[in-house]
């Protein structure tokens, strides 16, 4: 069962390019620096179940006790760790492994229950608030860490997976369809995807049947007694009807959790955005698992595709993030999508684009096609990629497209919910299993490669007793030329298809298509992938793809009334900081834009930002409006551009995943108003 | 002491217009069309005190029981009924005024206790919850019915003052500074303006103390056992921490009800709008009766300016109105406006701009500024008369700018929460008190005259002995020319002042400025008013104002990130309706406008819409924006504007306030998207 967790060693990046340099930093800093974090917040020991003065606390986000998914930081760290470790040694991040998991072995009851909260805190509250606390969610990053672990170390000895598989074997008893069991499911998705990808290793049926359960009950309105699993739950805890969680505006705002309805029967993707994309992850993969065919799975398929598209065209930022409303961390009504704090709210939680390339690629399994490809790599290099600082220390959380007084464009240090970090830091130890997918036939005569995304990266795939190689070498994303070498000793049959982005096809101006050389006859994108036939590859082993990659404007959906224009460059979205441009003093929110202007491009070597990249100014193109509001609340129509103070002769614009890496006042900005 | 409900009586109107003509319909259709509600919904009965089947239901907004503020509706009924009376009596809305009343007076407890659901619901939670409950805002109401029946009917035998006397005497002693009595403050405002007015006719100190004090004592973080008294108050109802109104985002959302810090340290408008605006209005109030020159008056009038600034500035809808946040019915963030509920949302409640007619009247007798008048005469027109559908037994509660599948531009019937049909009914009872001010000096010897807003109409002022009549004649707000006859019989020195509005004098195309004929030598507006002196006037006894009326397109401020143009003529906002424009199938979504373009006027006449009105047509100004979002979340900048459909060769306007009264789809929109 291919899953990017299992497949990523088969990839190396052996030259450097952006992705690799992003794992170097998490290598040689960012384990080390989240380790350091773990040991002094507490983190690291909690699993020895001794009592930590901040349990004490009062929760920042009622009713979820701060300290509540301490278990999964941990967990994610070890998995993040194992996919390093199996790059290369470390013996100092070995040792914490090798003494977290000591402390969760010691840790678990001996019924097989498994959580720090629940055994030191709440004993007796043991699956009593599926809906708000994170219990099965911290055992769903416990079963990733215990897949991390068994394939990095194995399973003899004291590792990860026994006890992990002891606490799903509880897990299994205490919830199901059975009268005895609780028809639950849990407030926060994960445990889905965590049990089919345990499936995926250990075929045990039990694993499958759980995480369908759960898929399949989440939402029943009489699920439970005849009523909603997490009323009949409210009522036994003795919650009142308007006793409600921070995040519930009303009561019973079951659609924070994807928990309203039947997940087939959701016609938009509500709520908080990771939960819904850890949920929507689980469905698409189970739907691989069980095959297309099933009604059930043509329900889900359906499902899939109506909420990818509500989502990607109604409610994503133009930097692919997700969520603009901060009370739930999650998505607006369709076309909301404010820049920032001060004109509504912009959230796009690092998480929660991390869970779109989640989910992208498994919708990628189930039907090859570039739209999926093309939001995953723009979530990627823009939402994803702008939460961690070059020198892999500070992060965001929420990552706006503006700033304002009250929210910088600044990255921290840690926060509470420490979810982001560690989720960027394990997401680039098997990074190399999102730039491509492979299958080998049953016979394995043949293999069939899809490359998703550029870099320089090598995949090695064991076919029968030989190894056919693939190659790509390039500078991706600042250029757009793909060297290719096919290393396929065996002579297997080789079938590679190689994605073309969207907006290289129909948007680089000067129109240049791209082209693959040498001449690939009848060469053609279908549903966004060109394919090399194997006849073709035998005689070519050495290509090369060369994707134009210039400066574009962008725009967002007119229904978001925002009427701003953005660059991209390739898959690059960029900003304007107060950096480049020393003169701001307003977030550029008065800022007008001409697209309609040169835009130059150039290559910029700063040490603090961590990567040559490309930079671009717009020429010229820039000024400032004033707005004349003596007849308030009416403005004159003539009267909203005047431009008082001179214009802007160089506009500065870097990528957004490389913003805030070289100080200044945290004034930023994504799109800017377009001239009228 | 001088407040439109006072002198109201002394302005007639002898000939129709727009002002007249609704007040015809109040008197003749609505009126009864209210009494036969408060009938049938057991509002009339109440206060016979017996039990009614709804008291049992669930509230809609928890925690407010739905009949809660029924002592309300019948109070405002009351009182508009008998501002009514006072023009012209009628025999079936006399005898519900004197059962009313006399159910009213019945159902005083002993000890002057006066509330419907404190005596038959809950009998022993009185004052238990100021916060949440409406229990002083009732009051309040019931107090301003005791002033209009007093005024109309005299005090002698079985009236309405008398009881409401006794019911104040036990409010002053409940609340207060003294230990043993209640530091609190109601959740709701409205009792302070009413106090205050009841102050103007008694002269009794207890009156304005109580309401000085329900002011000052607002928000007070340490005022009842050094904390905050809604914070006392609800533990000791037990309520727990988390368990909140539906209104409140979070716990203690006191900014809700401006009660949050001490309104002098108040720096923006926060909450919900007609709580604000019925407090600032007593507030206003307060400054007056005590005098500018107080340390707390100075505070407060600072406060007052900043608020109205912020209001007007950065929260305020084109129509005047005011909310964009559904949730608590009230003012979302500096320059969150969205149009309509797919937007994000727009309340612009019609009690709310009531609301604000009465704080900018208030604001004039502080300070005779044309920025207060051109806000009210703004309200008026647009947010609050498009409140009333012309055949006056249709109401809107929600006044959008723009209509959706899920709020289509239609009014109702009634609302559980009736709180606007009676209060549109009331302000065009008294709205004569609007239309001008005036003082006499103590020797009665010379009169002023300010003149906000113009129709046709006489206002009758006692002189001494003699009667000085200022009488002007127009067909406001279709024709910009007024005249004016003086009668001065006892050649009072007469001062007059004259408003100018804002948009005419800097905004008229083409720009003709008002003028006054016969010529007045060096007229000039002093911050929008023209004084007539009282020598030019002994021998101007006629003369005539001329304020040139033509269509003029007006936006929000650009921070609103509302690209979008309206039309105005006047005072009066337009819109679009698909009566008129039967082609349109998406709420005018769509539709982009060029403001550079022909507008020509007509009158028409349907009688449906109950007024012969200027109906607006933009030629060959409109065509239709297609979206294409194959690459979403990006869309070309190119693409946006492309004009598939054909344009529309005239499209046609209707004043917002004659919205919604020849039938159709209900599709509706003031602000169309500028074309780029």
């Amino acid at each position: 069962m291919a899953y990017p967790q299992t497949t990523f060693p088969l990839t190396t990046f052996p030259s450097p390019t952006f992705i690799s340099r992003r794992r170097d930093v998490v290598h040689s800093t960012t384990l080390l620096y989240q380790l350091n974090v773990l040991k002094s917040t507490g983190r690291y020991d909690a699993f020895k179940l001794e009592w930590h003065p901040s349990y004490r606390d009062k929760p920042d986000v009622w009713p979820v006790p701060n300290h509540l998914f301490w278990d999964s930081d941990v967990a994610k760290w070890i998995e993040g760790a194992c996919y390093f470790l199996q790059r290369e040694a470390n013996p100092l991040i070995d040792g914490a492994v090798k003494e977290l998991v000591a402390m969760i072995r010691s840790a678990q009851q001996a019924d097989g229950y498994l959580n720090i909260h629940f055994t030191v805190v709440e004993p007796h509250k043991r699956f009593t608030n599926l809906r708000d606390l994170h219990e099965l969610y911290n055992a769903g990053h416990l079963i990733e860490a215990a897949l991390a672990h068994s394939q990095c170390y194995g399973d003899e000895g004291e590792g990860l997976m026994e006890p992990v598989l002891r606490y799903v074997d509880l897990l299994c008893q205490t919830f199901g369809p059975a009268p005895e069991q609780k028809h639950g499911y849990p407030g926060h998705p994960e445990i889905e995807l965590a049990l089919l990808r345990l499936y995926g290793e250990t075929q045990n049926p039990k694993h499958l049947v759980l995480a369908e359960y759960f898929i399949a009950e989440r939402g029943n309105p009489t699920g439970q007694d005849g009523r909603h699993y997490y009323d009949v739950e409210a009522e036994a805890r003795g919650d009142r009807e308007h006793e409600r969680p921070v995040y519930f505006p009303k009561s019973r705002s079951y659609w924070y959790q994807q928990a309203h309805e039947p997940i087939v029967d959701q016609q938009t993707v509500e709520g908080h955005s990771v939960r819904a994309m850890y949920l929507l992850t689980a469905v698409a993969d189970l739907v691989r698992i069980e095959g297309p065919s099933s009604t059930k799975s043509a329900d889900r398929t359906k499902a899939l595709q109506r909420l990818w598209r509500n989502m990607t065209e109604k409610k994503m930022y133009l930097t692919g993030g997700i969520g603009a409303q901060r009370q739930w961390e999650g998505f607006g009504i369709d076309y909301f999508l404010p820049s920032g704090t001060d004109e509504g709210g912009c959230y796009a939680e690092t998480c929660a684009a991390i869970g779109v390339m989640m989910l992208a690629e498994r919708l990628l399994q189930l039907d090859l096609d570039g739209k999926y490809a093309d939001v995953m790599e723009l979530c990627f290099y823009n939402a994803v990629m702008t939460g961690m600082a070059s020198n892999g220390k500070q992060f965001t959380y929420v990552n706006q497209l503006a700033s304002s007084d009250s929210d910088l464009s600044r990255r921290a240090e840690w926060f509470t919910c420490a979810c982001c970090p560690p989720n960027v830091t394990r997401l680039l130890g098997y990074i190399g299993g999102y730039l491509w997918s492979f299958r080998t036939d049953e016979n394995e005569e043949s293999v069939a490669v899809d490359v998703h995304m550029y870099s320089s990266a090598t995949l090695s795939i064991p076919v029968g007793d030989s190894v056919v190689e693939i190659e790509q070498r390039s500078n991706w994303p600042w250029e757009g030329k793909i060297e290719f070498t096919i290393r396929n000793p065996a002579e297997v049959a080789t079938n590679i298809k190689l994605r073309i982005p969207g907006w290289a096809a129909t948007w680089q101006a000067p129109l240049t298509q791209p082209k693959i050389s040498p001449d690939l006859p009848n060469a053609h994108a279908d549903k966004g992938y060109i394919s090399l036939p194997p006849e073709w590859l035998k005689t070519h082993s050495k290509f090369h793809l060369e994707i134009p990659l210039t400066a574009r404007f962008i725009s967002p959906h007119p229904y978001t009334n925002q009427n701003i224009v953005a660059l991209a460059r390739g898959p690059i979205v960029y900003c304007v900081e107060d950096f480049d441009n020393a003169w701001v003093d307003d977030h550029f929110k008065n800022l007008v834009l001409d697209p309609a202007c040169r835009v130059t491009e150039s290559t910029i070597s700063t040490p603090e930002v961590g990567e040559s990249y490309i930079g671009l100014t717009a020429h010229n193109a820039a000024s400032h409006m004033v707005a004349d509001d003596q007849l308030a609340p009416h403005m004159r129509v003539e009267s909203n551009y005047s431009t008082q103070k001179p214009g802007v002769e160089q506009l500065h614009f870097i990528p957004y995943a490389l913003r805030d890496n070289r100080g200044g006042k945290g004034h930023m900005r994504v799109g800017i108003r377009r001239k009228q």
